[in-house]
């Protein structure tokens, strides 16, 4: 038997623990208050949305039942504001690392940040994961991962007299060429080459526009190939060598890669709780969405059963079906259904009377 | 082989036909447009909302995902203008009264008022039914219906010298007693009975406020006991019997009799149409939401399902998996999920490229 570590607060006691605040896990606090159990809220990510903010948030969403268009940021605002009433604890910035059911019942829940709450019944809505850069894999390009390998740039990273190879083909590979190109002088790299297997870039036109005019002013180099592996000296990185559409080798010299290949899901941890998989996607029992585990629930994109279709409406159904299922199960009996429009006991959980 | 009547017009084509106008039948136009399906709805109301707006127009809903509070029009009317760019046909005020499968595939869809259209599949979201007032089961009653007997009294009928009995004790009778008591004086009824088996009213609290005063002021009279029987002469209902909590009978002359017991959902033709039924409900496959027969889809308070609830989300869900059930089926292959976020051809649908 391990002594707990001095540092750790004893874990606090919850109804139930939502891992992932994107739109399922958001209304599934919801859901869980009108059941009348109150939730704690965990996300890797410092803020709540989840992958409606991190990638569409400025993006329209046409399909979300009875509002014509939202962007994700405005879906989130919408849910967060609806949840309220239900004054859920935050957990932002922490990734939740265990789920350990207890002898007495429930489950402890641990984050790799330290933090432990002992909950009555737990709900996955973790979406696909956490959502990481995707890697250039090339022998020994790893080890300079965070000193002249980057996947993000600091907007006022100073790159004077630097020569930057951007590895890309997307969005974000093009719109990183571009700011480069337009830093502050001062700041500006002394040399810019955009690094992709073809001279086609995927990107919006008025983007490429920009990419194009800067080319032709000779601000950035665009070199087409298949990168083929790096160029190092001891401790630093010297070039990427890549093989031209011609065959031919050629060395791109640089001082910082920045390679922008767009986002990768990581589902993580959940991977490793011994909850049954299928294609990475935790199966459930689409009455209740139960997992093989009595009082763990999921929902959303992270999880499958004959139909499921990753769109946000049926995360919304999924939540309220999870409600449904862990309150009964708390309350060893079937529940009757209520409606927020005329239930007294409701709306006293709304505090709309 | 039965000749075509003549004045029945050949019948329109139609990818999809809708049954039901409620808020899963609206999401079903939608989610079917989003499929590239033109859809035709139908609904035995002359407007669109079905329960929602019959039942509780003006009152709150709160459970709408992301949506904090709004009233069953106001849902309508935001699903209404979410299918615009689908511009569906309308059916309203007609009751479908038959779905006919043809032998070249497709369905025959015939409604009580005449109308027919060929459609390649059918979708049924027709709720709980029809809303139809309870009735007041005595021998011999139905007999004055529409004469003596009534469930709804046009507001400015003239029940001068006429006496009055209303039976029922929720919100319904009592306004009706109400607005009866208080009528021009030209029109009012000479005497006005509330007929309840107790005297304890479920109604409003300002509601019974007016009650009370109106009893004390000799204007409405409470008769308390269980309707028994009806006293009637030749072609002529003459009183209501009732049996007082003492047990004894007593007689309430009358000339009209107004029966309040609020409505109940009748399923309607749907149940004649040969559909495996579970408790009145369509069993369905949650996957796809197929009835038994393919090409006949159910959603929303109609269906039933493990775990179903009768929840608008739930329905808005159930008519996401329908539309794509239906789609694949009508391309006989799987259909990859789209976004509208990101998808140029479900933008194209909606009309905002």
């Amino acid at each position: 038997m391990q002594a707990p570590a001095t540092d750790t607060p004893a874990p606090v006691q919850a109804d139930a623990v939502v891992i992932g605040a994107g739109p399922a896990g958001l209304f599934q606090v919801f859901q869980l208050g009108l059941q009348g159990l109150r939730a704690r809220v965990f996300d890797a990510l410092p803020f709540a949305g989840g992958q409606c903010a991190e990638l569409y948030g400025d993006k329209p969403i046409y399909d979300i039942p009875a509002i014509g268009a939202c962007t994700g940021h405005e879906l989130v605002q919408r849910l967060c504001a609806q949840i309220t009433p239900f004054a859920p604890a935050w957990h932002l910035g922490q990734r939740v690392d265990r789920v350990q059911p207890l002898a007495q019942g429930g489950f402890l829940v641990a984050t790799a940040q330290g933090t432990q709450v002992h909950a009555r019944c737990v709900f996955i809505a973790s979406g696909v994961g956490a959502f990481e850069p995707r890697a250039l894999k090339l022998p020994g390009l790893e080890a300079f991962a965070g000193t002249q390998l980057q996947h993000r740039l600091d907007p006022d990273a100073n790159l004077a007299g630097q020569r930057v190879v951007i590895h890309g083909g997307g969005e974000s590979a093009v719109q990183q060429a571009v700011d480069c190109a337009t830093a502050p002088v001062a700041l500006r790299a002394a040399r810019i080459t955009l690094q992709h297997r073809r001279d086609i870039f995927d990107a919006p036109p008025a983007l490429l526009d920009q990419l194009q005019a800067l080319r032709a002013a000779g601000h950035i180099e665009v070199a087409i190939g298949v990168a083929s592996a790096i160029v190092q000296e001891p401790g630093r990185l010297t070039a990427l060598e890549i093989i031209n559409p011609e065959g031919q080798p050629r060395q791109l010299p640089l001082d910082r890669l920045i390679v922008r290949l767009g986002l990768v899901p990581r589902l993580g941890p959940i991977a490793d709780w011994g909850l049954p998989l299928e294609r990475k996607q935790l199966l459930v029992d689409p009455a209740t969405m139960a997992t093989s585990v009595p009082g763990i629930y999921a929902v959303g994109d992270a999880i499958t059963y004959p139909g499921k279709r990753k769109l946000i409406v049926s995360g919304f159904h999924e939540a309220t079906l999870a409600a449904f299922g862990a309150a009964e199960w708390l309350a060893g009996y079937k529940l009757p259904l209520e409606y927020t429009t005329s239930s007294e006991r409701l709306q006293g959980f709304l505090g709309v009377r």
